[in-house]
C-alpha cells in the first residue's frame, strides 16, 4: 500500500510487505524511543487523539510516539456533553476536527465509526480501536514483538508455533494477530479457552485457508508444551452480561512460574496484550513470573511505541527526514531500556 | 485598541478598526493554519486553558491555534472537585493559574466570570465562552468568514443582506454577531424565528440605532431569498426548562437542497455556528447540502484557527515576528485545505 | 543524596543540604519562570502526569515547571475505566507507563502508593501527594517561600518564629512542613488549633527533638504576636466525617487586616497552602489582606513552579545545562511578577 496519506483502519488493509515495512521503520525508531537520541522530524506537526472510549495506556503510548518524533497533541477524552450528544454527526465531527491537526488517532465504542469518521476526515485516521471491531496498531506490536523475541532465538513468524489462551471469544487483540499471521507461511496456532469463549468460527476457518494448522483445546498444560510464544488474555468481563457469568471463566487458566518450568519449552516466550488481571480470582499470568526473563509483556508496551512511531512517520511520509533532524540526549537516562 | 496585554472579553470592546485589524492578522495566518509553513514565533509561551464548561471544539481550536505559533498547552476541562468546589473564590484561582501560563483562554458557566477572573489575573485572558453572555472569538471568526465568502463576490461587509434563523433568543453567537455588525455600515438583518424564540428587542434597537435595516418574519422561505448570508442556527434546546419545550420549536425552519435552490440567489453563503443538528427531528441543515461548495459552515471552523491565532498574535505582540520564526512543512499534506 | 535518577517521595528522604542544593537550583530558575529568558534545555523530554486524584494546581504547575524547561506533558487524570478497575496491580501500571515518559510526576489517593509505584517505575518517580501522606514539593516551596521572604527582613530558617493556624490534625502540608523544619536549627513553632484538631503528638516530638521549641495554643491573637510566619490553613472538610463536623471548627481562626494590624509585627508574612476557603462561613484569610504586601500566598504559587523546575533539572540531570539552552522571551510580558 502507499503510506503517505493513508487511514490506518484495520490489519485487513495491509499485505505482507507492509507490514514489514512498518517493521523496518519500527526498528528505525528505537534509538528515539529508548532515549538516546532526540528528533524533531514532526517539530510543528500536531496530533488530534480523540478518545471517544477511555484508555490511559493506548492513548498515551500515541501521545508519547507522537511526542517522541517532535510533534504537539492536543487531546479529548470521553464524549458526554460534547457536540455528539446535542445531535451532531459524525461526518461533521469529522469535518471540524481535522481542520485542527495534521492527523487523528481515534478510539469510539461503536464498531465501524473510525471508518466513517475517516472517511469524512481531511487528515490520516489511526484506529486506536473501535468497540470490538479492530485495533490494528495493538495486532502490529504483537506480531512485531512476536518477530523481535524469536529473533534471538533463530525463529522467524514463518514457521512460527503459538497458543492463544483466554477469552478468545470477546478479545479483540487475539482475532487481530490472527489475520496478521494469515500473512504468513506455515504457522501452528494452539488455541486454548472455555468451550463457550472459543475463537469465532470464521476466524478459525480463515487460519486454516492460509494454510496454518490449528489445534482447539481446553486444557492448558498440554498445550503450551511445544509452542514458540504463549499469549495469554484476560477475561473481557465488560463484554459479559453480568458479573457471575465473567466469573465462571475468570481464573480458569492460569499460568504461574512452576507450571512454566515443569511444562513449557526452555525460552518459551510469554505475551500479553495487557492490563493482566492480577486480583486472585484471576492470575492469568501471575506475579511470580515477574522475574522471567522470557516474560515479555512490558517490551510489548515499549513495543508499541515503536510501532506507533513507525505508522506516524508512514503516513505523514517524514520515514526518510527522522535522522536528519536528530540530536543526542542530554539528560540523564541510565539504566531505563 | 491597544492589543499588546489586553483581554479579549467582549465583542462591545472593539471599534471598526480593532476588528479590521485582527482580520489582516488572520489573514496572515493563512500559511501556517493551511500547513504550508511553519512558524515557532511562540516557542518556549505557555496557554492556560480553562474550560470549566466543557466543549470540544472551541477548546481544541485555541489550543491547535497556540501550537500552530510554535507554543505548549496546559489545560483544565471541568471543575468538579477542583479548588473552587472547596470554597475557593474565582480572584484566588485566577492570581494562582495566571502564573502557570503566558495567556488563558477560558470558558466559564456564569456569565461574568470570565471578566471577574481577567480582572484578577497576571496575563491576558480570552473569553472562550461565559454561559449565556459572550463569546467573542465565534463572533470574530463568524463575522471574518463572511468578508471571506463574499470577497469572491464583489460585495463586502458593507452593505451585507443576511438572513439569520432559528432560535434567535438564546443563540448566543448571533446576539454577539449582531454587535459586531453594528461598527459597519448599511447593513439588512432578516430575523426569521418561531413568535417565542424571537431576537432580544434591546439587540434589535441596537442595529436600528447603527442605521442598519432589520425585518423580522417567521416564514423561511420569502425570508431567504435575496440575501447574501443565510446564517442558520440550532434550537439550544440545553436553555429550556424541558425537553419537551425544546422539541416545539426543533425542525420548525430546515433549509435543504431544493429549497435553496427553488429560493435563495445562485451564490448564497449558508453558515452556521455548529454543531448543528442532524437527527431526523431537526435537521436545520440538511445533510444534502453537504456537496453545496457554498455551504460555508466547515470553512467556518477553519477560520476559527486563524482568528484564534490572530487573537494570541495581538495579545502577546509578535504578529511582527511571526514570519522571521518560519519555515516549509517538511510532512505530507496534500488535498488538505 | 544523589539526585540524577532517583524518586522524590517523602521530605524525610533529604538531609539539610539536599534542601540547600534545591533552593539554589530554584533560585536559578527564576528568569525563566519569570518569562525573562526561555530555556529549551530537556526539548524532546516527556513527562507522564499521572493524576489518579484530581487537583488542578499541583496538576498545572508540574506542567508549567516541565514546560518551561523546554519538555513535553502526556497527561492522565482520574481513573475510573482505567486499567487498574480491571485488576491491573500498580507494578504493571507503572511498568507500562514508565516506557512512555522520561519522569513521571504522580498523584494517587492511597497513602503509600506512589512509592510502591516507583518502586516499579523505570523512570525518577516524583510524589505529588498520596493520600493523607505526603507532598514533598509542597514542603519544599512553603520552606523556600520562607526562606525568600525572610531573606529581605534579615532573618533566615535558622532561628524562624512561626505560627501554624487552623487544622494541624489533618493539613498534610504542615506535618510535612514541620518535618523539614527539624533539618534547621532554632525553631521557634507555634502550633494554633481547636483541641480536636491538634498537631499530631509525634510530630511535636520530633520537633522538640531537633531542639524546636514548641508552643500549643488556642488562642489565635496572642499567637501571631511575635512571629515572622503566620502560616494558615484551611480546614480540610473532606477528612471529616461529617459536613456536620467539620462545620464546628470551619472560620473558628479568622485573621484579616485589623485583626493582623493590631497584633502582628509590622511585617509578619502570612501564607496558606491554598485553596484558602472564602465563603463567609469559613474565611481563614479575609479577603481584605489582599493588598497586604506581606500576604505571600500567591508567590508561594508562584514558588511552586521554581521549585518544581529544580526538581525535574536535579533528576534529570541538567542543572549546568539549563543556561546554555537559553534565549531572551520575545513576547509581551509587561506587568507580570
Amino acid at each position: 500500500m502507499q503510506f503517505a496519506g493513508s487511514h490506518i483502519l484495520s490489519v485487513t488493509q495491509f499485505e505482507r510487505a507492509d507490514v514489514e515495512r512498518i517493521f523496518t521503520v519500527a526498528d528505525r525508531m528505537e534509538p528515539y524511543a529508548h532515549r538516546r537520541r532526540v528528533t524533531k522530524v514532526l517539530d510543528g506537526a500536531i496530533l488530534g487523539s480523540m478518545f471517544f472510549e477511555p484508555s490511559t495506556r493506548t492513548r498515551v503510548s500515541f501521545g508519547s510516539a507522537f511526542n517522541l518524533l517532535g510533534g504537539e497533541v492536543r487531546e479529548t477524552t470521553g464524549f458526554e456533553n460534547s457536540a455528539i450528544a446535542k445531535g451532531e454527526s459524525l461526518y461533521d465531527t469529522a469535518r471540524v476536527l481535522s481542520g485542527y491537526s495534521d492527523v487523528i488517532a481515534m478510539r469510539h465504542p461503536a464498531a465501524g465509526s473510525v471508518a466513517e469518521f475517516a472517511a469524512a476526515s481531511r487528515v490520516p485516521v489511526i484506529n486506536g480501536g473501535d468497540g470490538a471491531n479492530e485495533h490494528p496498531s495493538q495486532a502490529l506490536l504483537d506480531l512485531y514483538t512476536i518477530k523481535k523475541e524469536l529473533a534471538g532465538r533463530g525463529r522467524a513468524i514463518d514457521g512460527l508455533r503459538i497458543a492463544m489462551v483466554g477469552d478468545l471469544r470477546y478479545g479483540r487483540t487475539v482475532h487481530s494477530l490472527c489475520k496478521l499471521l494469515c500473512l504468513f507461511d506455515k504457522v501452528q496456532v494452539v488455541l486454548v479457552s472455555p468451550q463457550e469463549l472459543k475463537m469465532p468460527g470464521e476466524i478459525v476457518e480463515e487460519l486454516r485457508q492460509a494454510g496454518h494448522e490449528v489445534i482447539e483445546s481446553d486444557a492448558l498444560e498440554a498445550s503450551i508444551a511445544h509452542v514458540d510464544i504463549v499469549y495469554s488474555t484476560r477475561i473481557q468481563e465488560e463484554r459479559f452480561s453480568s458479573q457471575q457469568e465473567a466469573d465462571l471463566y475468570r481464573g480458569r487458566f492460569r499460568l504461574n512460574q512452576s507450571i512454566y518450568t515443569e511444562h513449557c519449552e526452555p525460552n518459551t516466550v510469554i505475551m500479553h496484550p495487557l492490563p493482566r488481571d492480577s486480583r486472585d480470582t484471576a492470575r492469568e499470568l501471575d506475579d511470580d513470573l515477574n522475574d522471567n526473563p522470557n516474560l515479555a509483556i512490558f517490551r510489548q508496551t515499549d513495543n508499541g511505541v515503536l510501532v506507533r512511531m513507525a505508522l506516524f512517520a508512514l503516513v505523514l511520509d517524514v520515514v526518510d527526514q527522522v535522522d536528519r533532524h536528530a540530536r543526542d540526549v542530554n539528560w540523564y537516562t541510565a539504566g531505563r531500556f
